[in-house]
């Protein structure tokens, strides 16, 4: 039997009470108590981890040494296709006056035709570089540049303020000045495309600010990833609802799931996520499931909210899955305290069962009972060595 | 007073009991009582170490730097010389067919002979490379090549399988084409010598199958060892049955001790090792203590076996030296858990006793206990200076 990774996004937290310390969760309590308790530094001690790296070195991934920016994230979480040297950028529509001065960087939110509009823009060829846009949600997309000599040192063409122009992306490393160059024509030529497309004529008409040029940000080059199958030697997937987990996911050579109801918000249906992973589990070694709502009620400072999400994954998924896998982890990707509304360095609680395990007083996931954990403070890159080792999967260092 | 590190090789375990924590060891509960504890990850976090790996940590030397293959744990631990950039094999004499074919790959294992053909091939010249064997016991033995321009990035003769030919050694790097080489001439030599001898003549008249062949495997390359005596000041010494222990002793410059009675199994003389630590202890400022068959109980899966070595290293030796040491650590090298029958990742129970200690809750060395110790987790490479600095010998970084 596979391995389950729950991950609750951001689940850890600060103070006396916690989200976690005052949850009813009688059938994760049942698996710490047969389990062991610890804390994970999923980057490193003292380091902020943001979801992307955080992820990275819980499928085993140093993000120190992988980690190349947040774009081919996006663009992998969109579907979208990525090779080696590939550089990847997150997208706006926005609102450009007659002088081309960013007057909405989102263009209004209001997405009527925005799809539309980044079909159209579609794909072109640059030099010799082919670039592909694609529609994800609200004015947001993805942008991918495939071709030779790609560098993710450019800066963003986003100036990420109103008020301004559009910015020309620069070079920011030696043998940048390609990728720039062809960002800088790709930005023109689509700003044409989207100034005068019929959508946008329909948006005026109606009142609303029209999508007439695009912004480009957070560049990332995929390079260098020996896929998850080789590296580990394991066959993993990924069931979750947002976009950047099945980017990370897929970003590692993981299979992703389509899982309908699965919506990276708090109405998800965790009842289908469960399933999915158990309906998954006969054909693969790892399982990877992502809830996001816990960290965006962390965003919110709402604890009640943050607790309940806590409650529900306890009970819809924890019973479902208990008992038909061989591993279960059950930990956060960072801490997203209610109090400071942020992602914060806390280590993260962290619950490791298997029906061989050691044993220690732990008898609920919270930041309290962890801290009498046998596994102390482990590091997040020792997350899937570990299961691997419980696996059988692993390999010896040394004779 | 010096440091004793008594190692119970693969003592850790997994599970709700384990051998340590149902093991009655009234001697090293004092020492715990008055000691403090933790666990320690001999590698890194979520590595399943070898001994050989485990044990270069624990002497203060970083595996992942100073491991460079198995074969001079094994020549040194046989009582050859190595010196810098000497590369060393494990040996087996084998059985071919006349065709060349392997037919047993430990020449039927029965010991009719074998020194006396070890020593037939004993020592020559191969381009300016001197190639010399030594018989350890039964079928095997260890090879050492002395000369310039030798790496250890050579393919195994050893095909690891019967049915197959001896295998021709390849480079597997650049630089390694002379060792490979003078490899492939060695066999050729040792082959014809070995098929020839009066001793196969011997071996045929009884019914044995000949050792006509000599398969080599695991090169290592003996490189950049600072001695324990100018890397950390201290005279060290060796108490061990298993020759891979001394091997590793020696690796790292320190004395071995032979001692008469040390088997490395189950019936090996504890009372013998203890006396020899006592009798050494005068003479040096680390004394290094192995018993091995804790680790064998674990690997052939025998709870009570180990449960009881346990007891026998604590009623025979803990009682001899208590008093006698300044510091007295007791913990293993790895974790061979008698469910899984291998080496595991599991971090070791460990115990730290000095008259100075800060104190903790524990009062045994086990899993359980260890987990509510002060040290937490630490490292392999931690152990060595934290004796160092308990034995007043440290160095200050910074000042």
């Amino acid at each position: 039997m596979p391995a389950l990774l729950l991950i609750m996004d951001g689940v850890g937290d600060r103070g006396k009470e916690t989200p976690l310390s005052s949850a009813k969760t009688p059938y994760m309590d049942e698996l710490a108590a047969t389990g062991i308790g610890g804390f994970v530094r999923t980057v490193a001690g003292g380091f902020v981890p943001g979801s992307d790296t955080a992820h990275l070195s819980l499928f085993g991934y140093d993000p120190h040494k992988f980690y190349r920016g947040r774009g081919p994230f996006e663009a992998l979480g969109a579907g979208m296709e990525m090779g080696e040297g590939d550089v990847a950028f997150r997208t706006n529509l926005c609102t450009v006056d007659e002088s081309g001065i960013i007057v909405d960087r989102r263009a209004g939110r209001k997405d009527v035709g925005f799809e539309e509009l980044y079909r159209a823009i579609g794909e072109m060829e640059i030099e010799d570089v082919k670039v592909k846009v694609q529609h994800t949600v609200e004015h947001r997309g993805a942008l991918v540049m495939s071709g030779k000599g790609l560098l993710e040192k450019v800066g963003n063409t986003d100036p990420h303020e109103t008020g301004k122009p559009i910015m020309e992306s620069v070079p920011l490393a030696e043998g940048a000045e390609k990728t720039a160059r062809v960002l800088n024509e790709f930005t023109k030529r689509a700003c044409e495309i989207l100034a005068s497309h019929e959508v946008n004529k329909q948006r005026e008409s109606q009142g609303l600010k029209p999508a007439n040029a695009i912004l480009c940000r957070g560049a990332g080059i995929y390079q260098g990833i020996i896929p998850i199958r080789e590296r580990f030697g394991i066959r993993a997937v990924c069931i979750a609802g947002g976009a950047l987990y099945k980017g990370a996911a897929r970003y590692v050579g993981m299979d992703v799931l389509d899982v309908p109801g699965a919506t990276g918000t708090a109405e998800t249906d965790l009842t289908a996520k469960a399933r999915a992973a158990v309906d998954a589990a006969p054909d693969y070694d790892f399982v990877f499931l992502h809830v996001k709502a816990t960290d965006a009620f962390g965003h919110d400072g709402d604890f009640d909210g943050k607790r309940r999400m806590i409650e529900k994954v306890d009970a819809e998924i924890i019973p479902r899955v208990h008992g038909l896998f061989d591993v279960i982890v059950v930990t956060g990707d960072h801490t997203t305290a209610v109090t400071a509304r942020r992602h914060t360095a806390d280590p993260v609680p962290f619950l490791f069962w298997h029906r061989d395990v050691r044993r220690d007083e732990v008898t609920k996931l919270s930041e309290q009972e962890c801290a009498r954990g046998i596994l102390g403070h482990i590091a997040g890159l020792d997350v899937m060595p570990m299961i691997l080792d419980y696996l059988d999967k692993s390999t010896m260092f040394g004779e």
